[in-house]
């Protein structure tokens, strides 16, 4: 593992700036287990009272970071003081062993922030199958800053938990909160569902918006729907995906307390929580292994959001979609097949293709007098729009759903097939 | 669509050697309308009686061709005096004109052979959204022998089926058939779910034996899903997929008729069916694009057979799997990652795996002990065998599964999205 991967050439150019979230304290460490010379262990000290909803992998092999951090949020009712990530090694697949030894960090952790063990939250990305040697973990994070005194570098964060990423992710935005303004940062990591030998995508989100786990919960779930659930780069879904929402509370809303997700004064949060998650989700597929272009799938005229998003994702997934966006191919006949295959409901006779924002195909033909050039043009470009009408619903009750994916080169073959034999 | 590919290295050694198969007779010929010297239309004509059985793609896209061969089954309840196959337009996403274009060929077919158009079955496959120009095609079938003075070369009729495939597909077997003995012999072709611009996998199975539609499609239906079900290449399903058993009768059982599927005296029929389903699907697995290495997974333990196939095809399609057998790495947390995101039940703390007969994971933990060499040896050779016991059910009732599944090579990038630009 021991290869420096170029940086995307899909990168943002532009690094988000956060302003001091108030409630927490940041601190990254290097504990050399597995990576040399840069921080690969990252903890967040919470505040009394602080309040956390997550969303998780939906796989069935679940790592032991990912089994400890449900059930430590379960236990606790949505409450927690520390938040400790570890890059280099997944702790997935690793039996009682590696139980134990998430156990093992969440109690070093625990100690160095005064707190139970059971109110410490982890994460950890990188090889499947090793059980992590906590020794080195132990060492890095006794020598970390803990508690309040720790500081505000989100960039140092971001950076602290890349596996195989080629640039550190992270989104802000702040949002009106009552007679207050409240701050959401969010950091990620994900360079594939899978780098290589590595597992996976990692997000928090961070608000200093007073705000109960119930509610954190639904404001997660709507927003993930949107933003990480509509991201592929290669079908691969990994063992140890988590999103973690934290509301510090330093920041309390006027007037009466908010009861749920749907109280009206949450508009502008919701808004806000919206882009950061989009922004991050967008920079994960921006990152996607080998990496060529960006393409972005908008479906509409499905039979509802869930078939939409499906048949958009059946887009992005396919590997002869991606290798002719890969290949600046206009071949929009790979894009007829993947909707066919997607198993929604899609009418054929009424189907319409556009790309770059030119019509390639409508009533389940190619349009009369199709010209390739101007599409062929926008093919050669680096960020591909893609966008299907599939025919079933019409008007304000059809589905619809866009999704970002990467394409598929010569590069994800290299990173994942050639470095290691 | 020029570039000519290098055989596939999974080739088969040994070219079938079928014989005399009574009751039809096969004729092909050049139609010139795609690619230059070569045979693209083949024509089987069958004799008075013949049955036939069809199973098609899942697509919602499904071609003219399909769409009229499914339509001309339907209505003659399985009986059909000719089979059409033209290769190079796939005519598929061809809205009228395709259905028109698609008449018009079986039209001609019909007057070569002497029947009506309803009795004639269609199949084309290459490019998709192109309207199939019909002068050179009907042109080809007035040149071809059409009727029961044609040839019966397997061979020949194998390859003017081929689009990107680099070897003809084909197989033969004979059974016991009550006092009689019947031949069954099956041409397919297939090299990508897709090929390049190219859709897709056909399959045609004869046999001399007298049996009724009814009983065929039971049959084909039941050794469908044990072969064809069970190859994928890049898990992207055709517009065009269609297989198809012939019975022409020339052959009767003794005795009473045949009446359903589960008559003791189909015992030999069958195996050989299933023998020879599973030689031609495993050839187009052989002969996937890019294809470095052939895999083969079993898994058993699963909660019914369906569960245990769409856990093998998750890693057989996984990208991370295959990028892993390609690299001859012995990477088997991505066959835990696979097997996770299948989205059937499979028990973390029961899994076991195994590569290349030896046992690398078990109890959710990899081997104590566990040395990779013997592994990384297995991985180094051409065909991969990987072996999950996913430790759901045990004893007969477990569900078990085998599929065949290529790699994913930069042939496979250089196939799909270098050629064209």
């Amino acid at each position: 593992m021991s290869q420096k991967l170029p940086v995307s050439p899909l990168a943002p150019k532009k690094t988000a700036k956060p302003k001091k979230l108030s409630g927490l304290s940041l601190s990254v460490v290097a504990s050399g287990a597995r990576y040399k010379g840069r921080d690969d262990v990252l903890l967040v000290a919470l505040d009394k009272g602080a309040s956390v909803a997550g969303v998780f992998t939906t796989s069935k092999m679940p790592s032991a970071a990912v089994d400890l951090t449900r059930q430590n949020l379960a236990a606790s009712r949505g409450r927690a003081r520390a938040l400790l990530v570890n890059a280099g090694n997944a702790n997935a697949f690793t039996g009682k062993a590696g139980a134990k030894a998430a156990a093992i960090t969440a109690q070093a952790a625990a100690e160095k922030i005064g707190c139970q063990a059971g109110e410490v939250l982890v994460a950890s990305t990188g090889v499947i199958g090793e059980v992590p040697d906590t020794e080195p973990l132990v060492r890095a994070i006794g020598k970390s800053c803990g508690g309040s005194d720790g500081g505000s570098d989100w960039q140092a964060a971001a950076r602290a938990i890349m596996t195989t990423d080629t640039f550190p992710k992270l989104a802000t935005a702040t949002a009106r909160f009552g007679k207050e303004s409240v701050t959401l940062t969010g950091i990620a990591k994900g360079s594939g569902m899978i780098a290589p030998d590595m597992a996976t995508m990692l997000a928090f989100i961070f608000t200093d918006a007073a705000l109960s786990p119930t509610v954190l919960k639904k404001l997660l779930t709507t927003a993930n729907a949107d933003s990480f659930n509509c991201v592929t780069v290669d079908s691969d879904t990994s063992t140890s995906d988590t999103c973690l929402l934290v509301a510090t509370g330093a920041k309390k809303m006027s007037g009466a307390a908010v009861k749920g997700a749907g109280d009206k004064r949450l508009t502008a949060f919701k808004k806000a929580l919206a882009q950061v998650m989009q922004d991050l989700a967008q920079q994960v597929a921006r990152d996607g292994e080998g990496i060529s272009k960006l393409m972005t799938v908008h479906v509409t005229g499905a039979e509802d959001d869930a078939a939409a998003r499906r048949i958009a994702l059946a887009i992005g997934n396919s590997p002869l979609v991606k290798t002719a966006v890969a290949g600046a191919d206009a071949n929009w006949g790979r894009i007829v097949m993947a909707i066919g295959k997607s198993g929604e409901k899609a009418l054929r006779d009424k189907l319409a293709i556009s790309i770059g924002g030119v019509q390639v195909a409508r009533a389940g033909c190619v349009v009369p007098g199709y010209k390739e050039a101007p599409v062929a043009r926008h093919m050669r470009g680096k960020e591909i729009a893609i966008a299907v009408n599939v025919g079933v619903k019409s008007g304000p009750k059809a589905g619809k759903a866009r999704i970002w994916a990467s394409d598929l080169t010569h590069s994800y073959i290299s990173i994942n097939a050639d470095y290691r034999s």
